[in-house]
C-alpha cells in the first residue's frame, strides 16, 4: 500500500495538532493482549499441554508446522482467495504432497494425521483414506484386500464410497441401485433405475475418484437380499475417462468444503465380475447362492458407525476451540464505546453481552474436547473386547455416541456462528476465518446420521431403559440415573442462595430434568401408541418406535436427548478433570479455573432451558434468579482469565490462518495485509473498468 | 449427461426384474406437490394478491421477470458457479443493465425498485443508489446539489459512503479520519492519522467508485468539533486510477456479497476544497468560523436511521419468505423412511420436529412481512409529519424501529439456517440457493446498528417509560401496556386447557412477560447504578445507562426487548389481518388461516422461553404443558395448508433460482441439470489430472 506524495511542513505541521488529538485515545491490540495474559490465575502453558497429550505432541506440532510453511503445498497464504476450481486441485496437491512426505522421510502414521490436520484443507482424497480403504479392509475377503489394497496405497487407484443417492440418505434400505446377479456369466449387472437412485454426494468421486466402493441393492433370482457393498471402477486408469456405461460428474458448489469434488455417478446397466462384491461377511456363490452374513457383521458394522461418531465428537471440539480462540483474542483486542469522553474505549468482551455469549462457549469448547476423549476411550476398549466376541458395551455406547454426536455438532455449530456475531463487521470478512470455518462444518449435524434422526435412536435407548425400570430391571451406564426415576419424579432442588449451585447441584438439577422428559416422553408416547391402530409389530412395553405415533412425538423425544446428552458432557468433564488433577497433569489453580468452566457450562444450558426445571415444580422462581446470578457472577470470576483458557488450546497461527485469531493481537494490520492478496486488487483500476465502467461513464468515448 | 452403450436384450430383460421392484415404492415429487395444493383450505392467489399490494402488482412482476430472463445480464443460469471477480464484473453489469433499462424504456422508479430485487445481484452501486446519492440530497446546498447530483444520475462518477473504519464501527464520535481546516488557502486537509482510521466496509469503495462521501473529525483552530461529511474524490475519472494522497482497494472475500467490493481507502494530507464540505447543516465559513447544525438536524438524522432499519425489517419479511418457501416445498415432496417394508415413504414435513421448525417459520414470514408494512407506514406517516416541524412521533418511532430490526434480522438469519437444515444433505448444496441466501443476509444483525446495541437503545426507551409510569406519567405508544405494570406484576394466566389459548390469552401472556422483564431490568439497574461509583452524569429515575453499571446488566436489556418487540410483532400480525379482512382483501377462510399462523407464533415463542412465564408464577405447570399440546395441534391443524401458505408469498422460481424450490416440485431433475454448470465438469477428466493426479498415478510414464 503506497500513497507517497510530497507534503509541505506547514500542512504536516498543521495536521499533526489534529492528529495527537487523535492518538490521545488510543491502546494497540498488542498492549492489550499482553495485558490480557498477565492477568491470569493459572499457567496456560501447563493447561495446553494436559488438553493436548503432553509436552512432546505439542513441540512436534511446532515442528511440522515450520515444516509445512515452507512447502508450496502448506502455504496458506492463498487460501482466502482461491477459485472454487484452484481449491479443488491445490487440496488434492497438499493431500498428495503430505502422502509423499510421510513416504519420503519414513513418517509414522501419527505424524500423518496429525499434517492433515495442521493443513486442514479438505479434498479429493477424503474418502479414498476415510472410506474406501476402510471398507476394503473391513468387509473384503483376504484375497480382495490382497488385489486393492497396494494399488491404494501407492494411488495407483482412488476410491470412494457411493452410498447417498438423490432420493436417499438416511434410509439406507430405501437405496435403489441394483445389482442384479447374472448366474450364466457370473456377473453383477449394476444399474441405476430412476433418476432418484443416482448416487449424489461421495466426496472425490466428481473428478478424481477411480474405483467407488457402490452399496447397491442385490437381487438374485428376482429376489431382493437389501444393500450389499461393490467394487466398481468409473474411470479408465490411463486417460481418467469414465468408462462406458458410467455418468460420474461433480455435483456442483456447496456451503463450503470447495475443495472436494462431490460427486454423482449413474450406471447404465454395468457388468461386474462376481469378484467385485465385497464377500467377507455375505456372499453369493457363482451358482445364485446367497450365503447371508453371521449375526456378527451387524454389531460390526453398528462400531464403525461408534468409531466415526466418536471421531465427530472429538473434531468438534477441537473446530470449537478454533472458534473460540479466534472470536475470544479479538473481543479482548476490540475496544468500542468511551464511556465518557476521554475515557479509553471499553474492551468489548467487557459488555456483559459478550461475555455471556463468548465464555459459555469456551466452556462448551472444554465440555466437548473431554467427551471426544471419554467416547473415544470407550470405543477403544470396546474394539479390544470385540476381538474376543465380547459386544456387551455395545448398545450404551451406541446410544452415547449417537446423541453427543449431535449435541455437540448442534453446540459447535451454532458456536461457530455465535463467535462471528460478537466480532462485529469484522466477523463477516472471510480473513478472519469464521466464515470459512462455518462453511465447512456445518454439514456435521447432516451427516453420519441426520442429528434429529441420531437423537431419536438415543430417546428410544433411554425409553426402553426407563420402561425396564419400572419393570424392575437395572439400567447401565449413562442411563442408570433412570434408575431412581420413581423417586426423582418428586424431588424438588435443596438449593438456597447462587452460592449453593455447585457442581453436585448442577448434576442433580440436570438429571432430575432429564429424568422427568423421559418420563414424560414415555408416556406420551404410551398414549399415542395405545390410540394408533393396529400399531403393534415393534411395540415393547407399550411404545411403537414407529409411524405415527412416533412421528407425532419426535420434539419430545429430541429434547430429551439434548438434556440427557448435556448432563452426560457435565458429568464427564467433572470426571476428566478430576482426572487430570488426580494424575498431576494439571495443579491445583488449573483445576480451579476447569471447575468454573465446568459450572458455567451447566449453568448457562440451565438457564437457557429454565422452563424445563420450573414446569414441575423442581426449581423455584427463586432459585431461577439465582441460577442467573451465579452465572453473571461466573462470567466476572472468568474473565480475567479468557485469553489464557483459548491460548491453553495451544492452535498455531499457521491452523488459525486468521486474522483476527493471531496471538500477538496485531488484528488490524493482519486484516489490512491480508486484504492485498484479494484477486480484486490485481490490477490498480479493477477488473470492471474497461468491459463494464468505462463505456458508460466516460461520455466522449462514445462521441 | 449421456453413458448410452448397447445393451443386450437379455441383460435388458434380467435388470427390467429388478427395476420393477424399485419402482412400485416410488411416487414422483411432482405428484406430491399437486396433492399439497389440492389440500388447502383457503385460495392461495387471493391470499397472494393482499400480500404483495393486488393483482396488478403481481403482474406487473410477471412481466418484469420475462424481460429480465431474456437479458444477458439478468439470466441467472451461471450464478451459482462464478468466481469473486465475475460476481463483481457481473454485477456491475446488472446494475447498470437496470439502469440503461429504465433510461430506454422510461420506466417508473417503482419498476426499477422491482427490477432490482428479482434481479437481486448486490453490486458496487448499492451504495452509489443507497447512500451517496441520498446524503447529497439530505445534507448538500442546492449549489453542492445542483453540481453533484446531475453527474451521480448519468454515471458520470459513482459514489459511495466511507464512515466505519477499521477501528471504529458502532461508535462514531471515535472515528479517527481528520478534516483539518486551512484558512490560509480555504480548504480541508484530509488525513488519516493512524492505521485504524484507515476506511474500511464502504460498498462499492473498493475498485468502483471514483468519489466518496467521508465522514471525518473537523479540527479548526486544534478545536475537534466532531464527525462531518466531505465528497472526496478518490479516483481519476480518465483512467480510473487513484488520485495521489488516495490509497484504495478491495478489503477481500466475504461470506457472502461477493458482487460488492467493500474497500478500504487511507488518505495522506489530502486537500480538497471547502466547498467539498457537505454545508446544509454545518457549515464552515471561509475564515474558519464554525457555524453549528440547527437543533432539528439531529432528528433528521435519526430520522433517516429509522428509514432504513424500517427498509431492513421489511427486507428480512421477504427474505425469509425465500428461504421457508424453498425450504417447505422440499419437505413436501422429500420422502425418508417407510414406516414398515412395502408402505410408502413418509413426507419429511410429516415428521413433527420439521414442521416444529418449518411451520412457526413460515408464520414468522408471515409476522415480519406485516410489521414490515406497518413500520413503513408509520415512517411515511411521520416523514409528512416533519415537514411541518412535528417530530414528537420519533422517540417512539426509533425505538421500535431498532428493536424490531434486531429481532426481525436475528429471526430471518437463524430462520434461514434452520431452513436449510430441515432439507438435510442437499441443503448442503448451493443450487438449492439456502446457503448462499444465509451468506448474503447475515451481515443484516450487524450492520445499521449491531442488534445487541439496537436492543439497549430499546430497552432504554422502555426504562425510561417505566420508571415515568410509576412516577405518574402516561407511557404511550407501543410502550402503554407498562401503565399497567403495577397491577400486572401480580397477575397469573386464567387459562384452562389446550383450547384456552386463543389471540387475546397469548397477547396478554406476552405483555405480562415483556412487563416483567422491564420491571426487574430497572429494579437491576437501579440497584447497580446506586453502587456505582460517581455515576450520575447521565442518572434518570436513578438509572444510569453507561459505564459498569449498564454493561453489567445488557444481557437482561436485550432480553426485554426481544420479549417487547415479539408482543409487538403479534399484536401488530393480528391486527394487520383484521385489517385485511375487514377492507375485503382476504375472506373468511384466509383470514382463518392466518389466525392460526399468529396463534404459531405466539405459541412457539412462549414454549422456548417458557421460563420467562413459570418463574414469577404467571403459568402453571399445567399451563405450559397446554402450551406444547396447542402448538402440537395447531403444527398438524396447518399441515394441509403448509405449501399453500409459502405459495402464497407469490415468489417466482427466477427469484428464487433454486433446484429444491421450484413450484412445480421437479426437484431431483433439477438438481441434476443445475450440476451440469459446475465449473469442474468443463472436462470430463476434471481441473486436475494433467498436473496433479497423472504424474503420481500413472506409474510408467514416471520411469
Amino acid at each position: 500500500m503506497s500513497m507517497s506524495q510530497r507534503v509541505d511542513s506547514r500542512t504536516r505541521d498543521l495536521v499533526d495538532k489534529s492528529t495527537r488529538q487523535i492518538l490521545k485515545a488510543s491502546i494497540s491490540p498488542q498492549d492489550d493482549i499482553i495485558a490480557e495474559r498477565s492477568r491470569a490465575t493459572f499457567d496456560a502453558l501447563q493447561m495446553c499441554y494436559a488438553l493436548n497429550g503432553g509436552k512432546d505432541k505439542i513441540q512436534r506440532r511446532a515442528q511440522l508446522v515450520e515444516a509445512l510453511k515452507r512447502t508450496s503445498w502448506g502455504n496458506k497464504e492463498r487460501r482466502h482467495f482461491m477459485t472454487r476450481e484452484e481449491e479443488y486441485v491445490e487440496a488434492l496437491r497438499a493431500s498428495f504432497g503430505i502422502w509423499e512426505k510421510m513416504k519420503q522421510e519414513k513418517m509414522s502414521l501419527e505424524d500423518g494425521v496429525t499434517m492433515r490436520s495442521l493443513v486442514d484443507f479438505p479434498g479429493g482424497l477424503e474418502l479414498h483414506i476415510g472410506m474406501f480403504i476402510p471398507s476394503i479392509l473391513s468387509q473384503g475377503t483376504p484375497e480382495q484386500q490382497q488385489h486393492w489394497l497396494p494399488l491404494c496405497y501407492d494411488l495407483s487407484i482412488i476410491g470412494t464410497y457411493a452410498q447417498t443417492e438423490l432420493g436417499h440418505g438416511t434410509f439406507v434400505r430405501g437405496l435403489e441401485t441394483t445389482a442384479t446377479y447374472d448366474k450364466t456369466t457370473q456377473e453383477f449387472v449394476l444399474h441405476s433405475p430412476t433418476l432418484t437412485s443416482t448416487k449424489w454426494w461421495p466426496g472425490g468421486l466428481g473428478k478424481t475418484a477411480t474405483h467407488a466402493v457402490v452399496m447397491a441393492r442385490l437381487f438374485i433370482d428376482g429376489k431382493d437380499y437389501g444393500p450389499h457393498a461393490f467394487v466398481v471402477q468409473v474411470r479408465s486408469l490411463q486417460d481418467h475417462l469414465p468408462l462406458p456405461g458410467i455418468c460420474v460428474g461433480d455435483i456442483g458448489p456447496k456451503f463450503g468444503y470447495g475443495g472436494v469434488d462431490n460427486g454423482y455417478l449413474a450406471m447404465d446397466h454395468l457388468r461386474i465380475s462376481r469378484e467385485s462384491m465385497l464377500m467377507r461377511y455375505s456372499k453369493v456363490l457363482p451358482d445364485g447362492t446367497y450365503v447371508p452374513p453371521p449375526p456378527s457383521n451387524a454389531k460390526a458394522s453398528y462400531a464403525t458407525m461408534v468409531y466415526v461418531r466418536a471421531d465427530i465428537v472429538k473434531n468438534a471440539g477441537s473446530v470449537l476451540a478454533k472458534a473460540v480462540t479466534i472470536a475470544t483474542r479479538y473481543a479482548a483486542v476490540r475496544r468500542q464505546t468511551a464511556p465518557s469522553p476521554g475515557q479509553p474505549e471499553t474492551q468489548v468482551l467487557d459488555y456483559q453481552n459478550t461475555s455471556h455469549t463468548l465464555l459459555p462457549l469456551v466452556a462448551a469448547a472444554y465440555a466437548v474436547h473431554f467427551m471426544g476423549e471419554t467416547i473415544m476411550g470407550m470405543y477403544k476398549r470396546f474394539d479390544k473386547d470385540r476381538e474376543r466376541g465380547e459386544f456387551s458395551s455395545l448398545p450404551e455406547l451406541h446410544a452415547l455416541s449417537s446423541g453427543c454426536k449431535a449435541l455437540c455438532t448442534w453446540i459447535t455449530a451454532d458456536g461457530i456462528e455465535s463467535c462471528r456475531r460478537t466480532c462485529g463487521g469484522h466477523g463477516y470478512s472471510k480473513l478472519p476465518g469464521l466464515p470459512t470455518l462455518f462453511q465447512n462444518y456445518v454439514q456435521n449435524v447432516t451427516w453420519e446420521g441426520d442429528n434429529n434422526v441420531l437423537c431419536l435412536q438415543t430417546a428410544r435407548y433411554l425409553l426402553k431403559a426407563l420402561v425396564g425400570v419400572q419393570r424392575g430391571q437395572q439400567a447401565t451406564g449413562s442411563a442408570s440415573y433412570l434408575n431412581h426415576a420413581a423417586a426423582e419424579l418428586h424431588a424438588k432442588s435443596a438449593v438456597q442462595g447462587a452460592s449453593g449451585w455447585n457442581a453436585h447441584a448442577l448434576q442433580s438439577a440436570m438429571r432430575h430434568c432429564a429424568t422427568r422428559l423421559a418420563a414424560s416422553a414415555t408416556a406420551m408416547l404410551q398414549s399415542a401408541s395405545r390410540s394408533a391402530a393396529g400399531a403393534s409389530s415393534r411395540a415393547a412395553g407399550g411404545l411403537v418406535f414407529e409411524g405415527p405415533a412416533w412421528n407425532n412425538s419426535t420434539v419430545a423425544m429430541i429434547k430429551l436427548t439434548r438434556a440427557h446428552c448435556m448432563a452426560e458432557l457435565h458429568s464427564n468433564m467433572l470426571s476428566s478433570i478430576t482426572a487430570l488433577h488426580s494424575s498431576g497433569k494439571v495443579g491445583g489453580r488449573e483445576l480451579a479455573v476447569l471447575q468454573q468452566l465446568a459450572s458455567l457450562f451447566a449453568l448457562t444450558h440451565i438457564e437457557a432451558h429454565m422452563g424445563d426445571y420450573l414446569e414441575d415444580g423442581y426449581f423455584t422462581g427463586a432459585q431461577a434468579a439465582s441460577i442467573r446470578q451465579r452465572q453473571n457472577a461466573l462470567l466476572l470470576e472468568l474473565r480475567p482469565n479468557a485469553v489464557a483458557l483459548v491460548d491453553a488450546f495451544g492452535i498455531e497461527d499457521y491452523v488459525l490462518n486468521s486474522a483476527l485469531g493471531r496471538q500477538d493481537g496485531d488484528v488490524y494490520t493482519a486484516l489490512l495485509d491480508m486484504a492485498q492478496g484479494s484477486p480484486l486488487n490485481s490490477s490498480q483500476e479493477g477488473p470492471a473498468w474497461h468491459t463494464v465502467l468505462k463505456p458508460v461513464m466516460v461520455k466522449h468515448s462514445k462521441m
